[in-house]
Formats: C-alpha cells, sequence, structure tokens
C-alpha cells in the first residue's frame, strides 16, 4: 500500500508536511505503508536530512510547480500539470499510488479528484465529509460539508449510506445510527428537501436510520452519521470550527471544547471516488498530515472502497 | 400603549410569566406601559396576591382554555377560541392591546400571527428572528430562523431590510452591517439560494450589506444582522442554544459563553405583522418574560412598525 502526499500544500509546506510523515513513522514503524511525497525534490530532501527521517519506505516524486491556496482550482489545475496536486492524482489514477493527502487548495484536490478518479459506480455525486467531537468522548460524522450545495433527496439519501458505511468500517462504531439534520422532529417536518429525503431514508436497508435530528443535536450522541446538503453541512463546519477558537479563550482547560481543535482530525475524506482522497486544512500542521496518513492506511487497510461500492450496489 | 401577555404558555405558567411582570414592574416603573394578562383568571389572581405584584398598570381577561405546546397548531387555534393564545392575537387585531408576549406553543403563535394579524404591505412572507451574542460583547440578529424553510432571493433581500430596521431602532446599532450567510466569501459562492439573493442584497438601498458570511461568523463582528432561509437559521440557533448546555459544564465562569443563555434575551419577535408579537421558549422564567415585556416596549416606543413599513414601502 502506497499513500502519496502533497508536500506543497498548506501553510507551513513542506516541512510539517515531512514532520507528519516523520511523527507517522515513528509511531507506525511496521505497517507496511509506503509513502511517496510529491513536491520540490531538493527542498523534501534538505528537511528530510535535517529532520533525520527514515527513508526506508519513502519515494520522492519531483514536481515543479505548486498551486497557491487561493488559485482558481479549475485553471490552475489545467494550466500547472506539473504542480504535485496534479501528479499526485496522476499518480493515484494510474495505481501508482493508492491513497492521495493534501493541505493544499480545497477547491483544487476536489477538482481533482472528480475529473482524475472514477466515481463509485451508480453513486450520483461524490461528497466530503467531516468528524464531529461528541460530548459523550466519541466522534459523529457529518456530509455533506461543502462538496454540494444543493442537493435532492437521493443524493442525501447516498450521502447517508456512504457515511454509514466509513464510520462502521473506519471509525469502527458498530452500528451507527444515522440521523438526518433538520428543523423539528417529527416526520413531514423541513425543507423541501428533507420532506423528500425523509421517506427515502427510512427505507434505506443499508443504514440505521433514527430520524430527524437538529441544531442542538450536533454535538449530543443522538445520531452518529448526520446527513445534510453541502450548503449546510459546510455552516455547521465552519461553526463548529470557530467553536475552538472561542474556547482557546474561554475555555482553554475544557478536555471537551480542545476536541473542536480540528487540526486533531487530520482531514475530510472524500466518499464516493474510486480511491481514497483526504483533504487537510491549509493550517494543518504535523499531527494532522501524521492522522491524515493514518486515516488513508485505516481505509486502505479496511478495504472500505469495497465497502462502500457494496453498499451502493448491493449484488 | 398596552402590552398582551399569555400567562398560560411555557414550561413555568402561569407563576413565571407573573413574576416576570412583576420584576418589569418593579425595575421599569414610571414607563406608563399597560399589561394585559391572558389566562385562567383566578390562579392570576391568587399569584398576584402571593407574590405581591402591583395591580395599578395590570388588566386581566379571563380565559378558560390553554393550548399545550405539542398541540397541532392550527388545529388547536381552530377549536379553542378562549385559549389564552386565541384571546390574546383577538385584542391585538382589535386593537385592544398594542403588542402580544407568549412562551406557549410556537407554532400556535406563528400561525395565530400570520392569520389574526395583518402583515406589512408588501411583505411576502413574515419572518422569525433571534439574537446571536457577540464575541466583541455586542448583539447579532438571525433571520430567518425557522418560519420559511424554503425561500426565494426577494424574500431573503426582505428579510435583511426588516432585520436592519429592527437592529438599528430596537437593538440601536448605529448602521448595522448585514451579511449573507453563505459557504464562501466571494460573490458567486453558494447554493442557487445565496446566488440569486447576493445581487439584489447589494442593490438594497436600504441596507448596509458587506457580503457573505460564513458559519465561522455567526460569532464574530463581521455582521450585525445575518440573513439566511428559515431552515438554515434554525439549525444555527438551535446549535448556538446548545453551546450554552455546553459551556455550564465546560465553561460555567465564562462570561461570553454564559450569553449563550437564550432566556436572557426574551424571545424572537416575529417581523412583517402589523403589530408586534413575542415569541418566547417554553423555559422562559421570570427574567425571560420580563425581558420580552421590555423588547415589546421598546418596539412601541421606537414605533419600529413604521419604520418597518417605510423601508418596505418607500414613499
Amino acid at each position: 500500500m502506497n499513500v502519496g502526499i502533497d508536500t506543497m500544500g498548506g501553510d507551513f509546506a513542506p516541512q510539517e508536511a515531512l514532520r507528519g510523515v516523520k511523527k507517522y513513522l515513528e509511531e507506525d514503524k511496521s505497517n507496511g505503508i509506503k509513502i511517496t511525497l510529491f513536491g520540490d525534490a531538493e527542498a523534501i530532501k534538505e528537511i528530510i536530512v535535517a529532520e533525520n527521517i527514515p527513508t526506508g519506505s519513502i519515494e520522492i516524486v519531483a514536481t515543479t510547480q505548486v498551486i497557491g491556496m487561493h488559485e482558481h482550482p479549475t485553471k490552475a489545475l489545467k494550466e500547472k500539470t506539473d504542480s504535485s496536486i496534479a501528479a499526485g492524482f496522476q499518480y493515484l489514477a494510474k495505481g501508482k499510488t493508492d491513497a492521495f493527502i493534501s493541505a493544499g487548495n480545497t477547491g483544487a484536490m476536489l477538482v481533482g479528484a472528480l475529473f482524475n478518479l472514477k466515481t463509485i459506480e451508480g453513486i450520483l455525486r461524490p461528497v466530503i465529509s467531516s468528524i464531529i467531537p461528541k460530548q459523550n468522548g466519541g466522534t459523529g460524522l457529518i456530509l455533506d460539508v461543502g462538496l454540494n450545495a444543493d442537493c435532492k433527496p437521493e443524493q442525501l439519501n447516498q450521502f447517508a449510506t456512504l457515511g454509514a458505511v466509513y464510520a462502521r468500517h473506519v471509525l469502527e462504531i458498530e452500528n451507527p445510527k444515522v440521523g438526518l439534520i433538520n428543523v423539528g422532529e417529527e416526520e413531514g417536518k423541513g425543507n423541501i428537501l428533507t420532506q423528500g429525503t425523509y421517506p427515502l431514508l427510512k427505507e434505506n436497508q443499508q443504514i440505521n436510520f433514527i430520524g430527524n435530528i437538529e441544531g442542538r443535536d450536533t454535538f449530543n450522541d443522538k445520531a452518529d452519521v448526520m446527513v445534510c446538503d453541502g450548503f449546510t453541512g459546510n455552516i455547521i463546519l465552519k461553526l463548529a470550527e470557530s467553536i475552538y477558537d472561542i474556547s482557546k479563550k474561554e475555555a482553554p482547560e475544557s478536555g471537551y471544547l480542545n476536541r473542536f481543535n480540528f487540526e486533531i482530525y487530520g482531514g475530510t475524506p472524500v466518499l464516493g471516488v474510486a480511491h481514497p482522497v483526504i483533504v487537510g486544512h491549509g493550517i494543518s500542521k504535523a499531527t494532522a498530515f501524521s492522522n491524515m496518513i493514518r486515516v488513508a492506511e485505516k481505509m486502505l487497510k479496511t478495504d472500505v472502497l469495497h465497502k462502500l461500492k457494496d453498499a451502493i450496489q448491493p449484488r
């Protein structure tokens, strides 16, 4: 298994990406994962020496271009064919790597995933998810958090299936409770989208649907997998992220509120494409990168891609 | 000026409603506001004696029925014509009172407002708003928080105008910054609704439009008035309310997080109808009721209804 990493992405590139690799290699020594680093080969080699990073399982793919954090995704990917992101997707699409991680331009990562990779057969639209810290100590999954601003009920129904399979295998939640984010608990409540989605989720044999959940249930244990359109999910995720900034000032000692430091979760997997793709925050540091590699490893070792395929296209 | 209060609404009725009246009367003695209490006259009189509430500016309207917190709004209002909510709206519609407050069945309050009161001329749909505590010590206003789950751009544009006028006169924010809640900062970002709304807000001469705001801006001072559809606003409000429960455990000493106790704000005004209507939380206690009376008083004394009319229908 070979995990590709864009070393040029993120606010602290390439140093923190490489420190993350080191952290991962030190903590997870003998797991058989190879790592392919995409980026400025000279800079990478210098940091490898300076940080004393073991190179036994590392390969470097030299790229000469970088897609900036604020470049137009489609345009940048088209023009910068020798960028670390473009090369990373080329390797992944050709099977030279098995997963791809970047904390770079999120738009470019999503466009790259959608245009370079096949989607799982039957998938209407891929989706991005995020971990949500739950008050009971566990973690929830929310999806979509931004790839699909306008959705149809059929899409939300697929998000539910993808999220449930991911939560079961990668987050190790045995029988994940799936909730539909809505404005009331009762069936029949909601906007046109959620009113249309509820009956589909109720019929969906792949999931353990527990009904509607409300904004106040985001952090409690009512649902493990929280399903919504990408507009709603993006607002919730960014609001949740802002809670960490508030808590640093208002409650620096709170163990729970410190878990709103989204850096520790590493990144958000893109679900629905044929290979693991993990998009990290621009602010990712070593811990985030090592955690992203761990998520990729887990996705590969649990063979979650095949499980997602089976759930979407039941044999 | 005469403020009607449903004493039978809320989890602690009628005691806390009456304690709220007492609190208001003690703290705001000579303001010329009369109070009309709707509810079980015997129970009200008993509490007035027991709590030693001054009765000089109080009138009691005896009603014999109560709409429960979980009754079907339309059905209950139709069948229980002598309920405190139905009577309260009858008085308001006939001009016997000038405002109406209840912490009872929210749905019944909204249906009551929509069916008993005229809407401001030109208003597409009334809206409910909520105060949001801002980190800088101020307060923001978010609307819609639940009356209109599916919206059109023209509605959001009116919400912006209503919110700006309300913020200026009732919240006393001089030139309130109006932001469109969205998934990115740049114009062109968003779902179909926000993409369609942005150009209208840009052209709206009644407001100080500062552009898109994101989920992370909910609690900062980027915008004073935050505009969204009722689905999104309801999710944000209920999530914000849940932060108080978390903070009670995680950061009981935090002055800022304690402001997430939504009880202190009293209630959410319904904007767009011809008279002040304030809907309180079911959990409202005396402080919430006294604050709701204050909001009603402020709405009446600033003549905000005429100002809302002028903004929607510029002469």
